[in-house]
C-alpha cells in the first residue's frame, strides 16, 4: 500500500492488476503500441446476418473469462446489454467482464447474473443500484471506473481487451454499415461506440430497423462489422433521451450560473472564436442560457460547443454563436433531430473527444466547461462518483478528461445539500484532480484557484463574492456542522482510474 | 522461378522480398494482426505548427531507408512530393522509398533524385517517365505496382510500412483536422490518405489554406496527425482535375457504350437498387449516360454509385438514380463540388472502398462495373499496366479491386488500337485476372465468359454480336496480323501485385 500524490492508499495490486499511482495529470506517457485485432476477410456475398444474440454469441466465439462491451447512448432506455447478460447467463457463460461505455440504472435487471458469477467485473463506471450494492458488500463485482477519454485510452493500449462488441444500431443495413440517427431508436450521435468497432476482437451490429444498403450517413462502416442481427427493439424511446434537460427554477441554482456566467465573461475567453461545454444538468444549462445571451447581444462568433449535446447548444449553433458542435452523445431529442439535418452538428468518437493518448484530442482545444460535483474540497478535488454516504452512485462521464483539457474548468455546485457542506477538508472520492479545476461557484461565494491571480482579481473589481477556499469551508462547515465521515471497512470494491490510466483513488466497501 | 496459377513466371525471391505467387481471386487470408504504430500524448496548448517540410522531414526522424507516402488526390496538379523529394535529396537521406497512392506525370522532375540514389523505391505503381525509363533500364528503381484495395491492405497488414506520411491538406486548422473540399487546392475526397493517416508512424498535414479551428468537415482528424506545415501551394489547381472527363464522340466508342449498356440491361441487374462504377475514360462515361438515360426511363431507383466520380455521377445521384456516391476520388470540379454540398456525396477511404482484408469492402456489394483495358487475352485477363510495347505506364488503380468485387464486370475497349488488337494470345501483363472479369465489349463484338451462358443466350436473343473471344481473336488478328513478341531481357524491374499481396505478375526490361 503506498500513497499517491494526493494522499489516497493505492495498494500495489488489485484482483491480479498491478496498480500504478496517480501521479499527476500531465506526466504519464503512452509506452504502448497501438492496440491491434485479427484481420478478418469477407467475400463478396458472403452474409453477415446472423438470426438472434445467441447465435452472434456464438459466431464470437464468447467464452468464460472473455469481455463484451456495449455503448450507452440509449442510456436508461437500452435494451441490449439486459438482453446479452441474461443469454449469456442461459448459456452458461460465467466470469464475463462488461467494458460497455457507462452502466445505467436500467442494467440493475443484470444483478442476478452478477450473484450467480456471469458477471464479474465491470470495466467501467456504473450509475445506480449495482454500485450501491458493490460499495455495500451485498455484490461482488469488480469495477474499475473510467472517465469517457480513460476507456477510450484503455482500449486502444489494449489494457482492455474486448472479445465481442455489440453495437445497439438504430439503423443499420445488411452489411454492418450504422447510424444513430433514424429509426424507432434513434439516439443521434454513436460517439462511444467508434472506439470498440475499431479495437473489439468482433464486432456485432444489432439493429431493429434495417434499411436498404447503402445505411446512410455512416457512422461505422461495413468494414468494422463481423456480424449482424436484428433483434425485436433495441430500447424505449421515451426513456433514451429522458435526461431532464431543463433550466434550473431554483433560485439559489439561478444565482449559481450567473456568477458562472460573469466568471466566463471576466476571464476573457468570451470572445470570439470562444469554446464551451456544459452537462445537462438545470444549472449547467442556465449557465449556457445566460452565455447565449451574453454572445447574442456582443455578436460574438464562437468556434465550437462539445460534449453531450443538448437542445440549448443546438440553439447556439443555429444562432450562428458556434460554427461548430462536436457531440459524443445526444441527450435530447432536439439533439437527435439537429445531429440528423444540420451537417455543422458532427458526431465524434470519444477517442477524439478525449483520449488523453492520441495525438491531440478535442478537450485540449476547450476554453471552457462547466462541470458539477457531489462534493469539492479544499485543494480543488472534485467527487462525482461517490456520494457523501460513500456509495459509489455515478460515472466519471468526462468530467476529468475535460478539466483537463479546457482551459478554465468551473464547477457549479450548491453551497450546501441537504445538511452537507459541498466543500469538504477532503473529498470522500477523488475523480478529478484540482489541479485541473480553476473556479467552484456557489451561490454563497467563488472560490478561484490560486492560479488564476487575475481572474481573482477581476472577479473582486466586479463585486463579486470571491472567497479563499479554506475560509469559504470553515464558513459552511459553521452552517452545516462538521459531516460525521463515513465508515469504511478495508476491503476495496472499486477502481477509480485517472483518465491516463494511473489510479487516482479508491471506493471502499461502506461499513453498514 | 515457379509458375503462378496463371503460367507467370515469378522467382521466389526479388531485392530481398520472399514472393508468394498469386493462386486465386479468393483464398489467401490475412495472417497478421492489424498493423500498428506508436502512441502519442499531446497535452493541451501543444503546438504541431512546423515553419517548413525541412522541419517536418527532422521531426518525423526520417533517415536513410526509411519510406514516405502522399496521396494521389490532386493528380497532375500535385507539387508536394515533388518539393518532398527535393528536400530528402538536399538533405541527403538516400534509398528512400516512396509509398504514394500513385505517381503521375508531374513527378517526373523527382527522376534526377532517382538517379542520385535519394529515391530507390516506389510501392506503388508510376504512371509515364519513371516507369518507362525504369521499364528500358535507363533508371533504377525498385518499383511495385499495387491496386488501391491492396495498397490499403499492405498499409493495414504491416507489409509495407510507412515512416511519414505527408498529406496535401487543401483545409486544414492548427490541429491537423483537414479536408479536401475548400480552398484553392480544393480536391474533394481525400479517400486515399486515412490509411496513411491511421497507420503511418508519423503523419504531417501540408497546407496552403489554414482556418480557424475547427476545420469542418473533418476527413482526418487532429487525434492522427502529429506536425502541420503551412506552403505556399500544394498544387496547381487547373490541372488538380484536369482528366477529360467527356463523352466520347467516336462512333466506334460510342457503339461500345451502346452495346455495354445492353449488357447491363440484359443482365437483369438494372433494377431497383441497382449499383454502378464507370471510370472516366470517353467511352465509360458514354456507357454511364446511356445507363442514366435508361434509368430515367424505367424509374429505377438505384442504390449507390462509387468509385473515382465524375459530374455524370453527380447527375444520376441528383436526378434520384442514386441514393449515395461513394466516393475516394473526384475526377472533375463538379464533383468536387457536389461532395461540398450534398450529403448524399460521401467521402470513403481506399480500405473501406477496396481492401479484400477487411470484414467487407464496398466493392463487394457493387452491381455493375465498366473498365478499361490496354489489352485482354482468351482467358479474360485484362493488362492495363503496360502496353503493347512493354513499357510500364500505367498503374492499376481500382482495375482489380473492382473486378473481385463486382456481380458484372465489363471491360469496354475498342478492338484495335493502331494495328494492335485488343485480344491477345495472351496478355503482356496480367493486371487482373480473367476468373474476375465477365463481359468483354468491343465494337466488332462481345465477349462472355463461360460463366455466365443465361447472359450470353439473352445477349443472342437481343441479336447482339456475341462471339467466342478465341474465335474473336483470330476475326481481328486476321485484320491487324499477329504482333510481334515484344524482346524482354531477364531482370525483373516491377512487380505487379494483386489486392490480395500476391504476384500475379512482373515487367521486365525491354530489350531495345
Amino acid at each position: 500500500m503506498a500513497k499517491n500524490s494526493l494522499g489516497r492508499e493505492i495498494p500495489a495490486q488489485w484482483r491480479g492488476r498491478t496498480l500504478d499511482p496517480y501521479l499527476d495529470p500531465w506526466s504519464r506517457q503512452p509506452e504502448v503500441l497501438r492496440a491491434t485485432r485479427p484481420l478478418v476477410r469477407r467475400a463478396p456475398g458472403d452474409s453477415k446476418l446472423l438470426p438472434s444474440l445467441r447465435a452472434a454469441i456464438e459466431a464470437c466465439g464468447l467464452k468464460n473469462g472473455m469481455t463484451i462491451s456495449t455503448h450507452h447512448a440509449l442510456r436508461n432506455g437500452d435494451l441490449l446489454l439486459n438482453l446479452l447478460v441474461k443469454e449469456m447467463d442461459a448459456m452458461g457463460l460465467r466470469d464475463m467482464g462488461i467494458a460497455s461505455s457507462s452502466v445505467h440504472g436500467v442494467h440493475a435487471e443484470i444483478i442476478p447474473s452478477i450473484r450467480n458469477g456471469t458477471i464479474t467485473r465491470i470495466e467501467t463506471g456504473v450509475n445506480g443500484l449495482i454500485g450501491e450494492l458493490v460499495s455495500k458488500g451485498e455484490l461482488k463485482c469488480s469495477i474499475v471506473v473510467r472517465s469517457h477519454g480513460g476507456r477510450a485510452r484503455s482500449l486502444v493500449t489494449g489494457e482492455v481487451e474486448v472479445d465481442a462488441t455489440f453495437i445497439a444500431a438504430p439503423c443499420c443495413d445488411l452489411t454492418g454499415n450504422l447510424n444513430g440517427v433514424s429509426g424507432p431508436a434513434a439516439c443521434g450521435s454513436l460517439g462511444y461506440a467508434h472506439t470498440d468497432a475499431r479495437y473489439a476482437r468482433k464486432v456485432v451490429a444489432v439493429t431493429d430497423h434495417m434499411v436498404r444498403y447503402p445505411a446512410a450517413p455512416i457512422s461505422i462502416s461495413q468494414s468494422d462489422v463481423d456480424y449482424v442481427v436484428q433483434i425485436e427493439s433495441l430500447g424505449d424511446p421515451a426513456k433514451i433521451v429522458s435526461t431532464t434537460t431543463r433550466l434550473t427554477r431554483d433560485p439559489a441554482g439561478l444565482l449559481i450560473a450567473k456568477y458562472a456566467a460573469e466568471v466566463i465573461e471576466a476571464s476573457g475567453l468570451l470572445k470570439d472564436g470562444f469554446s464551451f461545454q456544459t452537462g445537462a444538468g438545470g444549472t449547467s444549462l442556465a449557465v449556457a442560457d445566460l452565455v447565449h445571451r451574453k454572445m447574442r447581444e456582443g455578436k460574438i462568433k464562437g468556434s465550437f460547443g462539445c460534449g453531450g449535446i443538448t437542445g440549448y447548444f443546438v440553439d447556439m449553433l443555429e444562432d450562428g454563436c458556434f460554427e461548430t458542435l462536436f457531440d459524443v452523445q445526444c441527450f435530447d431529442l432536439r439533439a437527435v433531430e439537429s445531429i440528423r439535418r444540420n451537417a455543422g452538428h458532427r458526431e465524434i468518437s470519444a477517442d477524439l473527444y478525449a483520449n488523453p493518448f492520441n495525438r491531440g484530442a478535442v478537450v485540449n482545444m476547450l476554453d471552457c466547461v462547466i462541470l458539477g460535483a457531489t462534493e469539492v474540497d479544499v485543494d480543488f478535488n472534485v467527487n462525482v462518483n461517490t456520494e457523501s454516504s460513500g456509495l459509489l452512485l455515478h460515472n466519471t462521464g468526462g468530467h476529468c478528461d475535460v478539466a483537463a483539457g479546457a482551459k478554465l474548468a468551473i464547477v457549479v455546485a450548491p453551497s450546501m445539500r441537504g445538511r452537507l457542506p459541498i466543500v469538504r477538508d477532503a473529498v470522500t472520492t477523488i475523480t478529478t484532480p484540482g489541479e485541473t479545476v480553476d473556479v467552484i461557484v456557489t451561490e454563497r461565494g467563488i472560490c478561484v484557484s490560486d492560479k488564476h491571480e487575475d481572474l481573482k482579481r477581476e472577479l473582486r473589481r466586479r463585486n463579486l463574492p470571491v472567497k479563499d477556499i479554506r475560509q469559504f469551508h470553515d464558513e459552511i462547515t459553521r452552517l452545516t456542522g462538521v459531516p460525521r465521515p463515513v465508515d469504511f471497512e478495508d476491503d476495496i470494491v472499486a477502481l477509480i482510474e485517472y483518465r491516463d490510466g494511473s489510479i487516482i483513488d479508491v471506493v471502499r466497501r461502506v461499513r453498514e
